[in-house]
């Protein structure tokens, strides 16, 4: 567990109010949380700007039904094996499934990785999520 | 399988040139895969911001040892156990988990699912990643 | 001037030594100002998913030859004219035109400004940017 | 003006209905436009990411009488005029301003005019909104 630092912060009156407001609407149960999580997404985003390493998680709906896509798919995720670490496939109907890999590795590779499924035939709706291998969090 | 509909369209030449050369980049084999992904993308903002069913994905990174976290995690999903339909984990070293976890309801409720995980002691990052349930799309 | 809060907070010392190293990087001369502004971040979000009033800011660029576009733009700002608060117009090049148009009002009503001038024959990108009338910043 | 190019696109039956759904409510007079508006969106967004000349508008909000904050916000300007291209000044009430001002280079260079106006003092929010010189689109 590592060593917490405390610090004091100056905030406007009125902000802090409005701030306590949306913790409590949000179940959070103290302001150190809240602020260590406003400050870590935005070392989130930073990292996706840079070069090291990061973790996305990819969703990919698709009917299928599509001829070759499952191949296709596990074509894509197959050249990309070393990334790619982790999959959860969800059943939502008789036709549409939801995947959703977990990749780790350079941001620009983890796009590639997103671009490619979603120029799949039959894929319908990719989103690329970022997140973080947590090391620098 | 849907019957397709084939209409025409007018672009600009040097526009249409350069998204077929973005299209060469991200692997597409035709364009009109590639137009009706960027409706796609467009009707799930919509849905979104309507009252109707979505399906979202809730990504969340921490750090196991952390005391009570998995109960509080557990008892969360528990709550909304109705709308929860699939969870993912994992072990990204020997510290840190990201779970990955799939919902279905409206986007109100989708919101509030990943606010009381985002507000739990130990969660160092929470996104919200919008799918579908793909049945308009 | 509004009076100041001072209370305390405690990050893991890491987080904090990544988060100043950012904030030297920003040019940022303490910290209780880069808290400050991730607070008003996340408040400006909230702000725009309620029915209060907000700031928003339009961009949109369009070729100044288009026939009929000047007119169509004057027309759509003109029957929000309650809205619209200010224009600046920038001329790129010979052809681009960058036009920036500040709106307060309720967040379904902008992005209905947004959505119309979208639409018009000739107008080529639309942006709007989320802001705030600052009152509860 | 460029010449036009037509094309045909094949699109699910479902998919397109609910489009023309969408363009009805968003005023769209026809399909060629509303998709070219989704291409282009789509290339302002590569552009941003590569190293060519783009266009940001940076909006800040800022109490006026914050003590030295005109000439910090004129000296960053300032030091940067090269890239600056126009800004507009809205008074919101007695102490809300809001700035928008319109920069083009490189992506990098205009986050980094972003960044040291959201370090300086009395600023409350600063949103960078994205978009082009329009040469490419």
């Amino acid at each position: 567990m590592e060593r917490l630092v405390r610090f004091g912060v100056s905030l406007e009156e009125g902000l802090l109010r409005r701030f306590d407001g949306l913790l409590r609407r949000c179940g959070y149960g103290n302001r150190s949380k809240a602020i260590a999580d406003l400050v870590r997404e935005r070392l989130v985003e930073e990292e996706w700007r840079a070069e090291g390493e990061v973790v996305g998680i990819i969703s990919m709906l698709y009917d299928h039904h599509q001829r070759e896509l499952s191949n296709r798919l596990t074509h894509v995720q197959h050249d990309h094996y070393t990334s790619i670490l982790s999959s959860q496939h969800i059943h939502l109907d008789r036709d549409m499934c939801l995947e959703v890999v977990v990749a780790r590795g350079r941001p620009g590779e983890i796009r590639r990785i997103a671009d490619l499924i979603r120029a799949s035939r039959g894929v319908k709706h990719v989103r690329l999520s970022m997140s973080s291998t947590g090391k620098k969090l």
